[in-house]
């Protein structure tokens, strides 16, 4: 601890938050880089003075009073102004300032200098009395309730009283005179409460502010905030003391708001809004029009020359766009603000692209501005972001983009719906793999259910269809085919519309809006192709997508995938023309029974093979043998169940047939199927399948002109014998078709079960590669079901701080990417040349691609539309790891 | 590896195993302390020069033929008898020997050296012109087959004709000069198949037999053999030349089996039986009923004495009980075999004291000889082992003992005809929490679903009810109350019996033996306290029970018990009279009503500790808060929707309510139940719950006149978030009524997610205890639901030897051990006195608990029947480990 306690704004830097707090640290950077006369002057307490204070039972620390004066004399003197003048005086702020932001949790007091003499200065020098006189009364009463602890409700009183008296209904209608009434009324109600004298001494009403501040930090309030937030108690609070400017002191005043460049389109051109002779909340407020910037050129042309350099060279200074806040006091240009400007996608890449150009940035600077997340917006339509709509429901954003259209509650109905060429949205409790065809004929999907990483939002983000999930205030009846949302009943064919980048669901026809239809965007989109071809050149991570279909395949080669990382064959099974093959093969009694319907499937998934590698053009291929349990290619059971009765009771022909097929689902049923009969343990029970699937790839790989590389996936492994013998059947099968391991195909595992995770070694000696179902492994080593909890408990968790983000949409690296950092490295360990890659869902999330990279992962494997924000993640985890020895290396 | 390939069984040990194979070590070993005149001499061609054998393109090592010549001249010379010979001729046996036992696997050859002139030699010594004949016919079957490959088919032909040409129906109906015929063709046989004569020097017959043996490693059935059971191909066999001898020489030979002490009854006297003039085969085959070993006293005293002297012998050499086998040729004692005694659980305790008595072991090494998971036979009744009844089915033997009594199908019929005084057997396909009533009614548990470590299995092993699961065989019908297997069918009320010990059902009225009701049994008692108490002198782990009733946690106390580790609190809301009122509570749309329905509950939930606390003393209680999801309370969804449909149809009065029970009921279940809203997660989604239970135990410990050690602990917790909330939601409680934490109760928290071993070092921050929920920690490292698959993949997979036994019987180290090690160490790490204990199912198993021991935890928790095992495997853990150096010390 040092034994300054307090540092003038022109002696701190953003370094220093620490000390400083928040505020006072980027108040003191923007005072460093623009000069002292730029900023509005004032200083800074320490929060070490404030964790002295604390500890020292609301003693302020030896040497921290005279400090302040000194500070304040500083100030005094830089400003020509002295508090409590009764010409132009010095007023102050005094607001409190954490190291991390706490919001509305500590005490601020504004206008501090105010007294019967100074308010009369303000009066002169803004040539407005009853601004001055409304200063006044403001500062009372907030200074009385912080400093004092007086009653809010008192002062309100007060003023109910004095409009009472003097008939008028609302706070704007007192005049000046009414005001001063107030002002006496505000002192006898402090005298009343602290059987004190309001302190007419600005001295004594900055000691009082700043004892004030420091003792919000202890409030209930505050340490409430703390506890839910996990803010260490000892850090204490800074106290920022800041002259008051003001932009309605008349004609030579005014405030406004500037960014550097164009904050929707990136353009090179300033862009903002001012209004003269106004304070700042009057521009933001919508009270008064605020005008254009460009025109204040002609109105203050000095201070918008100023302006102008001031965004250059904070843009510069910051190496990104900057978004100011500013106010003119009598021509001169204070700067309150600067921050790194929030941006939509195509100013992004704008952005970036010019700021390389401009040699503002170097490549690698430039792609860290980009927000990765965002550029899937680039690729969809969108809600018209100057639309107006009720919103009478809102749900998990799950997939981006806008869609709108009539309801439906059926796959069946969305694909008959798609056929007649109506747009329809896709409304159901939740979705499973028999509803995958209706997404592709939906135009959005809409669920009650489920949340970011459900089947729903899965599989529409990896089609770049708009999706919003766990919409929970909907009650949809698929029976009768209507949603309930509070007292309104929407039934099939109404209109509705579905916002999938903020999770909003309304019954209004909101314009959509295609980014691609706009002339300006030809330029966004060669900027596009220029950033992400950076990124190409940056990044260590390779870029793969998961894919079932030709078209997404290809799809995600436009994009930039460089191969499949994720065929999942089981949706291959769920076409109508082939469930029945599929159901066939499970009712089937004996080993002969089953090879017989899967002879029927083998052409077809040769077919589906064929389309695969067609599309990939000699990319690697990885396909997944059958994965998830046999029953969920059988009805669900409930439903089943009801049906079987009803059949029983009206004694239907096909009873018999009924009771077999419920036997069966009952038996095949399973309580857990997420940790039941699937994955390789199928290929274990039923060697047949793998078989059948194997024969398929092999037969399409033959096929092809170009030779493609099918890497073959065995799933759900957790013993070394599991994939010995998985990888004998497909070599066995291989040498039957007359291909070889390695030169023609090569054999690798999911791991996606702690356990494998732990014998990694050992598993490698039977794997070419590894590839990490990390959905699967975040269901087991959190024990969380991911369709269960997405919408149950997880959005609780996040209310009350128990986790940040779904462990689905960002991985957990204390237990997930623990895990997939030891496999990793045994499994290395064990086989040098083992590739690794990642096919959950996690692999087209930034954060959790950051992390891949540091794991040493091959390549990363994601949706078809997540295929350029995972390549330019890939290329930020390369920059910001640039120089960090590898843990893999290590 | 050594240049010598032969080794006389006079050289080698029990050591050396690796090269001379198993049977090699163990002859050599009985040898060493027996003395070279006790064994058939003999000597053993090591597995070394098998593998340079096989390196060498079947060639034999240089060396190795006159090692041979030499070994078989000391064999000799030794035995005074010669090969070939005309009088009374050496025979010997050529035997493979791995170093793991190949049942069946590889070759043998018995009477080597018979030829046209020994035969003559041997039917003169045997005074048996037939035996002389039929040995000699074996053995050229036997190397024919064997030595050059001839097709069995063909010996057995020639046989048949010779019983044709004769007129005879039976092997034994051959005489002698029927057996020289069959002499002749056999040699005819071999000389068509080879075109070579069968060769009458014995030494050429030898070295054909040892290659025969060698290459019998390298067939096709030992191959499959090794990769099924996972034997390494480079280890080859063993060759072991050995004398034979005959115990049917005539009234001074015979054969015998001995026991150095009652095999059944463990009393310190040797058992037996005896044959005079006869072979070991026909001591065993049951042809002619054997002697009692006592009367060989007067028939041979010297060899009787001889015997005594060295079954005393044996049993102090190898420190255990010794089962043998031996046979005495013209007054001359040989031991052929063998081997620790296999010995039931009142034999084994009777005998680990007595043999401390007697000075022959030290304690802790009487403790080593008893097999710790067969104690739980010395508590309940048993199938009287004389018993002979038809066996139904078979399914795996999930709770020892046995019982019969009528056949009922649900747990109220159960109730009810318990209730009448009638004996019944509960059969089920599963059970589930619902069933539990049913289980103390009724004697025995049998369930067609399920394993080893279901539902039914936990819970009937828990209260020492026989219990049967997985008897696949059975088709149980619940809604026609019967069970078919194979053409029966069962009703209701008939009679059924179950053997839990080895997992049989049958119909036959099968006697029952109370070990207690045997008079002899008092003694067994005495030593199985002696024995128990030793343990408890010796043991580190504390040994703890899982008990939700007084009467369990009374039970659990007179076996031992030292504390309860886990009350699942759950169990005593299925009561019938809870049932309703928790439905009540789930049924609830708000937190008030809610409240109200837990506000019923309140004072029977402290009923429930009051009783607990009462039974235990003092002693430690360890009560899981609500840990199961509620739709676990709430119907079966399927029977439901069938039940609603059918209330649809028939437009039934409470279809209204029904359908809301059926809303509730489908909004409630999760797909994975075991991955969703559980544990903790209803804490903090529900807080008023564990408000309930806490108010309810802190209430309870008030009342007691002793106070309890109540040990709250937290379930299925992933973030150290959570149990810092539910800590203080108990403390709170806590507070309210009064008691202190640490002092009056400690918190804790069941590790079972593989995410909190990760994190265990931060949750132990919050966390006085650990208990490790191993059953949990199971099914998610592995991602095995445990009722799913064990009675699905989990045979298949033992069968494929990919699992050696069941994850959920004893722990999986490489992966769920990991995790407890990990999560031990980093905890403790983090808290130094953190106590750990484990409450899974494996905390009655002996393997694990050996590993519980090496992981350094304070104690395990098991079911009330396998305190006593785990007393004495704890015991034996720490015998075993005396002198490791702690891991957790590391």
């Amino acid at each position: 601890m040092s034994d300054k306690w307090v540092y003038d704004f022109s002696e701190g830097s953003k370094d220093m938050r620490e000390l400083l707090g928040g505020k006072g640290a980027n108040v003191a950077e923007m005072t460093r880089v623009l000069g002292a006369d730029r900023v509005p002057a004032g200083f800074t307490i320490t929060t070490e003075a404030c964790v002295a204070y604390m500890k020292a039972d609301q003693t302020e620390p030896e040497g921290m009073a005279d400090e302040v004066a000194e500070a304040l004399e500083r100030l005094q003197e830089h400003t020509g102004k002295r508090l409590g003048d009764d010409d132009d005086p010095l007023l102050v702020s005094v607001r409190s300032g954490a190291r991390e932001s706490m919001p509305g949790m500590l005490d601020t007091v504004l206008n501090l200098g105010m007294n019967d003499r100074s308010v009369e200065g303000l009066a002169k020098a803004t040539e407005n009395d009853r601004f001055a006189w409304d200063s006044y009364r403001r500062f009372l009463q907030m200074f009385g309730n912080v400093s004092r602890g007086i009653d809010g409700e008192a002062f309100e009183q007060a003023i109910a009283d004095v409009k009472a008296d003097r008939g008028v209904e609302e706070d704007t209608d007192l005049d000046t005179d009414a005001l001063k009434a107030l002002v006496d009324r505000f002192k006898a109600l402090y005298k009343e409460h602290t059987d004190e004298e309001f302190p007419q001494d600005p001295q004594e009403q900055l000691r009082l502010a700043i004892r004030a501040v420091f003792d919000s930090w202890t409030g209930d309030r505050a340490k409430e905030y703390r506890r839910i937030n996990r803010i260490p108690d000892d850090w204490g609070t800074a106290v920022n003391v800041q002259q008051m400017v003001f932009g309605n002191k008349g004609d030579t005043s005014g405030s406004g708001v500037a960014f550097s460049r164009d904050e929707v389109t990136g353009a090179p051109e300033p862009s903002g809004d001012f209004l003269p002779n106004a304070q700042g909340e009057d521009v933001v407020s919508g009270a008064r029009t605020p005008r254009d910037i460009a025109e204040m050129k002609e109105w203050l042309p000095d201070a918008y020359e100023q302006l102008m350099d001031i965004l250059k060279t904070l843009e510069q200074h910051y190496g990104d766009m900057q978004d100011t806040e500013f106010t003119v006091e009598e021509g001169q240009l204070y700067m309150l603000q600067t921050r790194d400007a929030k941006r939509p996608a195509q100013a992004a890449v704008r952005f970036a692209r010019d700021a390389v150009d401009e040699g503002l940035l170097e490549r690698e600077q430039a792609l860290m501005t980009v927000d990765a997340e965002m550029l899937t917006a680039l690729l969809v339509k969108t809600f018209d972001p100057g639309a107006n709509y009720e919103v009478i429901a809102t749900g998990v954003p799950a997939a981006p983009g806008g869609a709108k259209g009539e309801v439906v509650f059926t796959a069946r109905d969305a694909i008959d719906a798609a056929a007649e060429g109506r747009d329809v949205v896709l409304v159901r409790p939740d979705t499973n793999a028999n509803d995958v065809g209706g997404f592709h004929a939906a135009k959005g999907i809409l669920t009650s259910l489920g949340g970011k990483a459900s089947h729903a939002a899965l599989v529409a983000r990896g089609m770049g269809v708009p999706c919003v999930t766990a919409a929970s205030e909907l009650k949809i009846n698929l029976e009768d085919k209507c949603i309930r949302v509070g007292e309104r009943t929407i039934g099939e064919g109404d209109f509705i519309a579905i916002n999938g980048t903020n999770g909003e669901v309304t019954l209004d026809d909101v314009p959509l809006v295609d980014p691609t239809e706009d002339p300006a965007f030809d330029e966004i989109l060669k900027a596009f192709e220029t950033v992400l071809g950076w990124a190409d050149d940056v990044r260590r991570l390779g870029v793969r997508t998961n894919a079932d279909t030709p078209a997404d395949a290809r799809k995600a080669r436009e994009l930039g995938a460089e191969g499949i990382g994720l065929c999942r064959t089981e949706h291959m099974f769920m076409a109508e023309d082939r469930q029945p093959k599929m159901r066939r093969m499970i009712m089937s009694g004996t080993r002969d029974a089953r090879k017989e319907a899967l002879a029927e499937l083998l052409p077809l998934q040769q077919e589906d093979f064929e389309g695969l590698f067609e599309a990939m053009k000699g990319l690697p291929v990885t396909i997944r043998l059958l994965d998830p349990p046999l029953h969920e290619f059988l009805p669900n059971l409930p439903d089943l169940a009801a049906h079987v009765e009803r059949a029983r009771i009206e004694v239907s022909a096909d009873l018999d047939e009924l009771e077999t097929l419920l036997e069966t689902t009952e038996r095949i049923s399973e309580e857990n199927p997420m940790l039941g009969t699937r994955g390789c343990r199928l290929g274990i029970l039923y060697p047949e399948i793998y078989e059948m699937q194997v024969h398929a790839i092999m037969r399409a790989a033959k096929a092809m002109d170009e030779p493609p590389h099918p890497e073959i996936m065995i799933p759900l492994v957790d013993y070394e014998h599991e994939i010995e013998l998985m990888r004998e059947l497909v070599v066995r099968i291989g040498d039957e078709e007359g291909l070889h391991e390695i030169e023609d195909y090569t054999v690798g595992t999911m791991i996606e079960l702690p356990r494998a995770c732990f014998v990694a070694d050992r598993i490698a000696k039977f794997a070419d590669f590894f590839s990490f179902g990390t959905n699967d492994l975040t269901q087991t080593a959190l024990g969380f079901s991911r369709d269960d909890v997405e919408s149950k408990f997880v959005p609780v968790y996040m209310e009350r701080k128990i986790i940040e983000r779904s462990p689905f949409e960002t991985i957990d690296k204390p237990g997930v990417g623990w895990l997939v950092r030891l496999a990793a490295w045994v499994g290395r360990e064990s086989r040098p040349d083992l590739k690794l890659g990642i096919c959950g869902e996690h692999g087209g999330d930034p954060d959790s691609i950051e992390f891949f990279h540091m794991a040493g992962l091959d390549y990363v494997s994601c949706s078809p539309f997540r295929v350029p924000i995972a390549r330019v993640a890939a290329a930020q985890a390369a920059i910001i790891h640039a120089n960090d020895r590898s843990w893999a290396d290590a």
